[in-house]
């Protein structure tokens, strides 16, 4: 249980006005275990738009920024200014926005991924943040309680050595040529940066197997594919994947793939044992010993062995906990972590370098497609 | 989308301090889509547990109560005294508790089975409320978007004329004896009333039946065992049902069936269609019309025909919602209906009639049971 | 492996004629582990069916039977006559088949259920064999792997004392007024016997949860119903059951659930472990002790704990085996008994005695039913 | 239904002896439909086990032989001699056992992958069959009944333009070095080629693939491991595939994936709808036409659309058909075209061609995987 009290903090946001999608979940997440408050706002970068969402969220009309430059500055210069922010607007300001709350000493809680660009991600990587300011990236996937559980299983050696990795991310709501708020900007270089489907969810995928699995990406070699006519980036990706140590992976990602909602899946195998996992129904992961019957875990029923202490259980087994409550869960943890008792946090919630890996790996995936396949190494980028 | 604001309403709560499950819930609930913040409580029947529970959720100390009595009378005197009041506390205390708060002029939120006796429901359906305070009884499982869809496609003729229903709720937590907080007031009578799964659980799956179908029931056939030695109430419950129209059901609910967690599960069957649905998993629920192939509906995705207008979805198809979204459905639609702008919502949350014939459907199953399976009218308890 | 051979078996075949369903299916599962081959048929009760059927199948002309006393005499009094007949016809036709070719002193592999009417049971049971021979009743789902397996681990206390049996068998094909061959008889109380798919498919739910759990039954309480106007025979059978010792069950069985194909399903459950299974995917069974993750074994691949040596396994775990599969080796099983070889399977072969508890089930559930669900005793139909 | 009779066709085998795996699935499959008569066999290239293989099988002692060369100019000599002959041996012997039959007039049911090098695979397609033999490649899973089901839809536009194709065969029973008779010869390059799991699984799930969609192939990039230590051939393939007209496609094929028996999966996306189709559980795909609900199509229950006309059902929806079953219908079908009444089978019957296909695709990813995997074209193996 999460909400033994203390000071809720104040929460800003940039992006996140009427319409849009994600600034909606970033909010449902930061109240849901009542770390946060909501409180100041420069929600479009339309002017008029930022003040009528600023009101329609209840906001006082002198918190309610037509800019974040200005809202980084005047809420730092408040005594009751935010403790954090989070960004959730287009890729290609997460790096300035992100910038200006650190520099504001501001803890900043931002989308992935992390920018438009590598030269941005670098350039964020390099911000000195004042007054000890936190970065978190909001790689939400790896809040679910079973995810955190199979970094742990597979950290203390349940599946011995891993050797192969099969990571998917399958929808199909880009499958015809589409125009709305979401898609336009997802599917629009300047905006998204070099990567649609990659970007958008293929680092989602690439992030988890790298969360839950700990091994060091080598190499990718790729095939990117624009499949809907007049669609200037990707939507499919294939991508073969070669670990340090000797693991092989396959990464798909895909926005066109009919009958597909959200299938993010990860399956892991080792030499002792394999772990499978799928995201639309992730209160179950199935838990294999070589020569013994594959085994069913739960989220808050039987696990076999230890229960991963970061692992965030608010109720039952049995009582289904979903999408919400993970992207919650890195809200509360690092409400923790900035009230100074996160420790045992910090090792799994996603950092600034793990966003620019992210960003890496988008463009060696990119370079590698475009030179037909060729083996890229992410750090060559 | 639920959080274009709205002045919160302020909730207390009576029951839920610490070491207690469904308080909490309640809380997350209550906090999920912005429509409440909790401020006063009388969180324990004993004194110490409830003011050190009122500290640690953050309640000032002077709404910080020893009795809901007191509670009730006081915040109803406070110019910003609570809008609305959730009774959390083991059965026994829903009657005296309920008719404090609706005499005071406060909205309730009521857990569920309404009350430990037949006779405290019907007094409770007599009260009279002051100011036309609302009644809300937490049949959390109504609230999953798939459950309004599943009612609203029976309504409208989707699976013609009801013929065959099969509900059951199996769990396993009580296989053995077992001693804590939560075990022990659902297997003391005097707590929980004469029904023990039948009570627990069985009147989730019998209400739920009857929300989606909308049949009205005749009468009930039930064979209650307690399994675990020692155990006053039953721990199975298997029920036959015959409904108005001459539609017949098998409810079966259970707490020692080991495996199951949570196992709600509810298949309905008509002469045109039939509908399979399981909380486990509520994201799905599967759809057949005669003759047909079987169609997967999905939250917030692809629905065969029109969606229920009461649905509530926060996230896209694929991104799953679960146990806490539903439970916050009705707190949400429950506040819509105290701002009064809530009309649409009033033919789905569930009643206090809803709630007397919850315990009279305990109550005829005893009776049956005790009567060696003699079809047992509701209305003659 | 089973298909060492030995001189096969000469099958001969009561009914079973062009468009017959169970014939053709006995047929293949005759010829599966190559130990039959059929050589004799009175495949119809029409003459020209029966000798056009027989023509179809290669059979010789000297050996197309018009009636079934007839091939009894002429078999029995050839050296090359047959070994074994298949009784594949209408239910009202076993009982004097099957006492034809006992007292011929041929052996009888007979279709369920095992006769249309007690009295036909008993007397059949009354039957003295000729020379020995002896009766095996199809009811085919014992023969899956998984279901030995979980005879095996029930008798050797893997789910420790046996509480609660969850049995279902749900098709949906006579949602409708329908006629055809196949449910012509099926719904013809002259032909079928007292009931409908309460004999069609209960007793096959029936008889495996005995098969499987070894429990003893006490008493039934039935409620059933014909759903479809004008048909004469129950459509839907929701049964309770008493078990000696204390266990309870539920069967359901249902001709019009929409959706369903053939569901048959079985749940059981004990104070140390749990066991489910579904008809449909076969070649998976889900356990689970008490307190630890559910465990999916396997046919032919991982099993917890030992292997039930009756298991027939022809193929790797993964390559599905399914109906046919488990009907041939009832067949299999047979022959091996007939050779003298297969005293290992004589505890696990349907018998004779199964035959009649099968008609007590069907009429203590028709007598039940007609006196509003009054608990109802086997042993005193 | 497939017994109404005919001459049975006399079946010879070479390989296939006591111990061996798939000689005896051949010969189940042989016998389910009716259609052949083991009577000859070359069981064994070890004259002992040969000739007590054959008695075990119950063969003339005149027609046990210790060579298949002998086999091939006796059995055509015959009278009754042989019609058709299964080559069930390890990849190597493949294509002499072929030739000598082919030549001998006798129709070939062979073993796949067609030989062991692409050499072996060409001379074999130039062989001139005498009389007009008939080769049959038993790449068995096109013989599912759904598989025949998704070619036709896909054939007929219901997917519209294929985009994405998803293949994968997972395996785990190679995790370890292990040591039999099925093991060594597939981990040993002489017998099995140039291949291990991309030769003994991997060309199943291309054939499958080619099979359903009827995309020709461009080129593959490939990344083929072997994992256990000491191993000679692959035991995990990553392949990403390129196909004429635009599609893009991965296959994953393992025998190191903890927790797989026999993971065959085939999922195909073009832009109007989505096919899903999983070979553990063969009895149902999914089909999703872009917008609307998923449909579960069923074999021998609801199909959206035309039936495919070479499906072989034998049984209803519900009861289960598997592997067995899948082989037998090319078994079945085979003898149809051997009788002259089979055009329709045809088409889809695996070929020689088809064969050769095979072996390109394996050196093609050999080749691919030894150059780091630039993209390689079958046709210049």
């Amino acid at each position: 249980m999460t909400d033994q009290t203390n000071r809720r903090l104040r929460l800003g946001m940039v992006g996140g006005g009427n319409g849009a999608f994600i600034g909606y979940v970033h909010r449902l997440a930061s109240r849901l275990d009542g770390d946060f408050e909501l409180v100041a706002g420069a929600l479009s970068s339309t002017p008029e738009n930022a003040r009528q969402s600023g009101r329609d969220l209840g906001l006082s009309e002198d918190r309610i920024y037509e800019s974040f430059a200005e809202m980084a500055v005047k809420e730092a210069a408040r005594p009751d200014g935010i403790d954090a922010v989070a960004i959730v607007t287009p890729n290609h300001v997460h790096y300035p926005a992100a910038k200006a709350f650190l520099e504001a000493g501001i803890h900043v809680i931002c989308d992935k991924p992390l920018t438009a660009t590598l030269e941005d991600a670098r350039a964020l990587a390099a911000v000195k943040p004042k007054n000890g300011a936190r970065f978190l990236l909001t790689h939400n996937y790896t809040g679910y309680p079973l995810m955190r559980q199979a970094r742990e299983m597979i950290a203390s050696g349940r599946l011995g050595k891993i050797r192969v990795v099969q990571a998917e991310y399958a929808q199909d709501w880009l499958t015809e040529e589409v125009h709305n708020k979401q898609a336009d900007w997802r599917t629009d270089p300047k905006r998204s940066g070099a990567g649609g489907a990659i970007g958008d969810i293929g680092t989602h995928a690439y992030n988890l197997l790298r969360f839950v699995t700990g091994l060091k990406t080598e190499a990718v070699s790729a095939d990117l594919t624009s499949f809907v006519p007049g669609r200037l980036l990707d939507d499919n990706v294939h991508i073969l994947l070669r670990f340090e140590g000797g693991a092989k992976g396959m990464l798909w990602a895909s926005q066109v793939a009919v009958g597909n909602e959200n299938g993010l899946r990860l399956r892991i195998y080792g030499d002792k044992g394999g772990l499978e996992w799928a995201q639309e129904n992730p209160n179950e992961m199935w838990f294999t010993e070589f020569g013994k019957p594959r085994q069913r875990l739960t989220r808050g029923g039987s696990i076999s062995g230890d229960v991963a202490p970061t692992m965030q259980v608010r109720i039952p087994g049995g009582h289904p906990e979903g999408y919400l409550e993970a992207f919650a869960t890195l809200y509360h943890q690092f409400a923790e972590v900035i009230r100074g008792r996160g420790a045992a946090y910090e090792a799994v919630l996603p950092t600034l370098a793990d966003g620019v890996e992210g960003i890496e790996f988008i463009m060696a995936a990119v370079h590698s497609s475009r030179s037909d396949g060729r083996w890229t190494r992410l750090d060559q980028q």
